[in-house]
């Protein structure tokens, strides 16, 4: 099970880091990091670099695609490399799935006409500018398109793909495993939960990256 | 504020990637990733590489230390340069932090002599043989040093962290950021939720990289 994590500038690593840790210890899965070109790339929360090991250029199937979100969104609505890896790709997979703002990417390659799907929920109104219909939910799975909501996201959205690719006893022992058993010691996790004046706060600090044009 | 952050081959990605997206955040913070050597260290699960930057020998004191674990505890237990290294970078420390089995690191290095603590909770013996008073709680903070229990546990810790360093604002704020309100699709992220089943096949499993020699 060839599981293609793509990497571009900028992006944010827990969205990806999360998903890999699960999907990683399915039988038979070999995770591979790619990016339009072979070269480390830098995370949005400096200094972490990843390195992808192949080149888009190199890969011609996915059983799972997973594309992670990013703060800088031009990363992902305005970076051709990428969209036209997910149009390609796409057609060959068993799972297309993202976390965050990873699903704009998926919408702006056309994979999301018409269908539900999260994101990030600073981004859910530009995901419905790009042709799919915003769901207010952790985890949404149409057909084979499992998408996630902002980050940390990715672990519910990975065990829940993992629940149905391998099955819910190997789904629940991952969980063990990775001891998920989330005790977060705020509860400001969401919009509803953190209420309106963090929202604002949150939203000012996120604006200039999300506005920010892509890196070259 | 200068947050250090070790790697060594085979350590878990998650463990550290969770913390260094919340911490990373914090103002003024600065994340170095470091090894025994610079160059690229492999995760647990293939086939994720993270490159140090610096050497250990390049740095004399940290503001955080954050170690990870990793599911092959020799790495961490029987591990003279990283052991080291947290010898001589906790007295200069404020905080002094591990996920997972990085606590077998802190203890290996005496930080954790009659200190309570967590770790793994298939590792909370091992914590026991090397002086440390396992605690089972999801984060325990004791003076400066703040352990966290596995994997996933090391968003929660680093939160808990987080307020203490920035303040609960900033903390609920990061968490607001991340999107960082759990929902795990099944209930089974500790050893008491799985049952006695489950915790038997997921220890056998982890069994044979527990006791797996380090890598030279």
């Amino acid at each position: 099970m060839k599981i293609v994590i793509p990497l571009y500038d900028n992006f944010t690593a827990l969205d990806v880091i999360g998903p890999y840790e699960v999907l990683g210890k399915l039988p038979g899965a070999r995770t591979v990091f790619a990016g339009a070109e072979r070269r480390v790339y830098k995370s949005d929360t400096p200094t972490l670099g990843i390195a992808a090991e192949m080149a888009f250029a190199e890969i011609d199937s996915a059983d799972v695609l997973l594309v992670g979100g990013t703060g800088h969104i031009a990363q992902v609505t305005a970076n051709p490399p990428l969209i036209e890896f997910v149009k390609r790709i796409h057609p060959t997979t068993t799972w297309t799935t993202s976390v965050c703002t990873g699903a704009l990417a998926l919408a702006a390659a056309g994979v999301l006409d018409g269908v539900e799907a999260v994101t990030h929920w600073g981004a859910m109104d530009v995901l419905g500018r790009l042709g799919a219909i915003p769901v207010h939910e952790r985890v949404v799975v149409r057909g084979k398109i499992v998408t996630g909501a902002g980050v940390s996201a990715g672990i519910d959205m990975a065990l829940t793909l993992a629940a149905k690719i391998a099955g819910e006893a190997f789904a629940r022992a991952l969980q063990l495993a990775l001891e998920y058993d989330p005790q977060p010691p705020f509860d400001a996790g969401s919009p509803a939960k953190a209420g309106p004046e963090l929202v604002k706060i949150v939203a000012e600090l996120m604006a200039p990256a999300m506005a920010a044009p892509p890196t070259p």
